[in-house]
């Protein structure tokens, strides 16, 4: 017997009847020899209603109360998921995030989860029950309703899977997979059977908004097999997980990329002939930080020893607010000029195997270069190879690049 | 310091701007200069819309599931109504049933309210907040949310005040407080400054759908003073307390009613000729129990010794399933006929005076008489006269004893 936790979104439960929908999946898995936990967001648009109206109350509410508001949107979810199951014949109950033993942090609207206290949960499995748990929240220290902010419900998903040892945890959601690239972009882009959680995270954060990377973070962590899959059919999707050694070596050897991962909504800013001496960087990324402003690709390069020029990117939406400061910076350290350009965008090829391929970089600039694509900035890690483009460029870049490395 | 638990409606919390008017006076009270507990119920229709929902879903909902479901109304309004008064300048804080401490039998959709553990609101009030609790639920043994059905709302303030040993417990809704009759039939009719518990059940029982009989009970119990008043205006309502001995022997000099209550959705049914010997009544209205048939006035009559009638008043709303009922157990008793009237209703004059009081009956009866209103069935209590009229006079009968007994 396999204990299955699986997660459905929003638009997975979005109206009575996708609800019915997911009772009968849910129903489905259990009859099939299965323990089933369930974590459910709000029914579609609930939780932007609920925050509308407190927007008629308040231009600045208190993180505490909009906490209590939210999370009855979950808690209209599970209830009425629960009876569509208790409908179709099997037992089931649903607990909010405090009575599933979900414990946070005393920091109201963005609480990360500290523990779950998973008796209650063991107590209605062993009861033969299908458990459903509001996804998103929990309870602080002192018994009040948290929301966990960053990452939600796919969060708490593969953080109770993790706390039960589960077998799996499924993200059911309106997509089939994680594909090479935004189909959109590359019409035969592929969807992937495997993903190891550094990969996905590396696709997340860089632009394939599936789910969000503090939720691959945890299945990292704890090692969990994430399969995220659509409720819309059958299909399987794609299995996020840690790759075997033998695996990752085998990728090594083939040098082959996983897929290309894109953000076209980047701006570039360059503060050019700053000084050069100790405490440069320091200056202007700590007054950036300080601004909460997160700032992504970062060069220094040298200008003939005196001077350096710094050339960083952040999201074209921090673009207004990073100038100020940036000149304000750069007058302090006797910089000639800051420069931007908000037109920009960042691919990055991924796969596990790529720093230790030789060529792999190569062929990524060579491909750019033949298609005349300037490459303005470059970052690397382990397994991925980033280039700042022309903004305009950015869609034929990902699709050269995809052909190029047979993603296909 | 008087500490004042307020209650607010659906219809007192049905909007932005409804709920704002709420906090306003949430926070005048609390700047006056005293400590404040606020229940509150749904907004207005969320209650029947989540039971919409609920009802695409199944038609035999699992009843801790609807509870589940049905609490997250009031939790809603809760945390709108804190965020309100936050924004007003005061602290507030928002509570769930279960965080206020609000302990029930562990019975879905309609436990009682077993305790208040009222440590939690103590501790909040002692941090000088406005403490905004969740009406109609509370928490059972096991930490699931229940409903407390029956009174919902005001018998959660009404028992929370009493717990805390409020000052006084403010009910507001949309009518003014309580009439000496409906004022859509009497147009004379007069607001009440003083009530006692007993006469408000026998008035709200009777008809006058103001507050749940249960809600008074509680009152009535714990000795709880209710100001029932209206939402839209400061106007002082009509305080339901318990009467002094003083009050209540000046009362009965005077022979004084104080209100006539009417419903006009009652039924009539008489089983006739029944051969008369112990245990008929018992047959009978032991099997109207067993179907949940609440059963009103009842009289039995005795036809030259040999046989009885028995006559009885129901909801018009029950009186198919009280027929069906009636001639099974007829058949059986060897009854004559079972008749029924669904075109009556009762006419209650209140007071707690009239018991000991000369003459009041009577001269309600001639009062009738005179009017050429035929009296069906009397029944009375110690603060009630009850008589069953035809339902095309009831009006009628309502306007003349309201004139007779000087109520306007």
């Amino acid at each position: 017997m396999a204990l299955i936790v699986q997660k459905y979104g929003g638009t997975s439960v979005g109206s009575a009847e996708r609800i019915q929908k997911a009772a009968e999946r849910v129903v489905k898995t259990k009859r099939a020899g299965n323990e089933v936990v369930v974590i459910v967001s709000a029914m579609g648009h609930t939780t932007d209603e609920l925050v509308s109206l407190l927007k008629q109350i308040t231009n600045n509410p208190d993180p505490r109360e909009y906490d209590m508001l939210l999370s009855t949107g979950e808690q209209v979810s599970a209830a009425l998921l629960a009876s569509a199951v208790i409908e179709l014949g099997e037992k089931a109950v649903s607990l909010t995030g405090g009575q599933a033993g979900v414990i946070t942090e005393d920091i109201p609207s963005k609480a990360r989860i500290k523990a779950v206290k998973f008796e209650r949960l063991k107590k209605e499995l062993a009861q033969d029950k299908i458990v459903i748990v509001t996804g998103f929240q929990g309870i602080d220290s002192k018994g009040d309703i948290t929301t966990i902010g960053r990452g939600g419900s796919d969060t708490s998903a593969v953080v109770i899977a993790a706390s039960l040892k589960a077998d799996v945890c499924e993200i059911y959601t309106d997509v089939d997979g994680i594909y090479t690239t935004d189909p959109r972009v590359v019409a035969d882009a592929r969807k992937l059977d495997r993903i190891s959680h550094e990969e996905m995270l590396e696709m997340a954060s860089v632009g394939a908004q599936v789910m969000h990377p503090r939720s691959i973070e945890c299945g990292k962590i704890y090692g969990m097999d994430i399969h995220v899959r659509s409720s819309m059919n059958e299909n399987k999707g794609t299995l996020i997980t840690k790759f075997s050694p033998k695996e990752v070596k085998k990728m090594e050897k083939s040098g082959l990329a996983t897929g290309i991962a894109f953000d076209a909504n980047v701006a570039k800013v360059g503060v050019l002939q700053v000084p050069d001496r100790p405490g440069i960087a320091s200056a202007l990324f700590s007054a950036l930080a300080a601004e909460k402003i997160s700032v992504d690709m970062i060069i220094q390069s040298i200008h003939g020893g005196k001077v350096a020029d710094m050339a960083f990117t952040v999201s074209r939406a921090d673009l207004k607010k990073t100038l100020e400061v940036a000149w304000k910076i750069a007058k302090k350290l006797g910089a000639a000029e800051v420069v931007s350009d908000s037109g920009v965008a960042k691919i990055s090829l991924v796969g596990v195997g790529m720093v230790s391929a030789p060529g792999v970089a190569a062929k990524m600039f060579e491909t750019l270069a033949k298609n005349n694509i300037n490459i303005q900035m470059i970052s690397t890690s382990e397994i991925r190879i980033s280039c700042v483009v022309n903004g305009k460029q950015a869609k034929k870049a990902v699709q050269v690049l995809h052909e190029a490395f047979g993603l296909e």
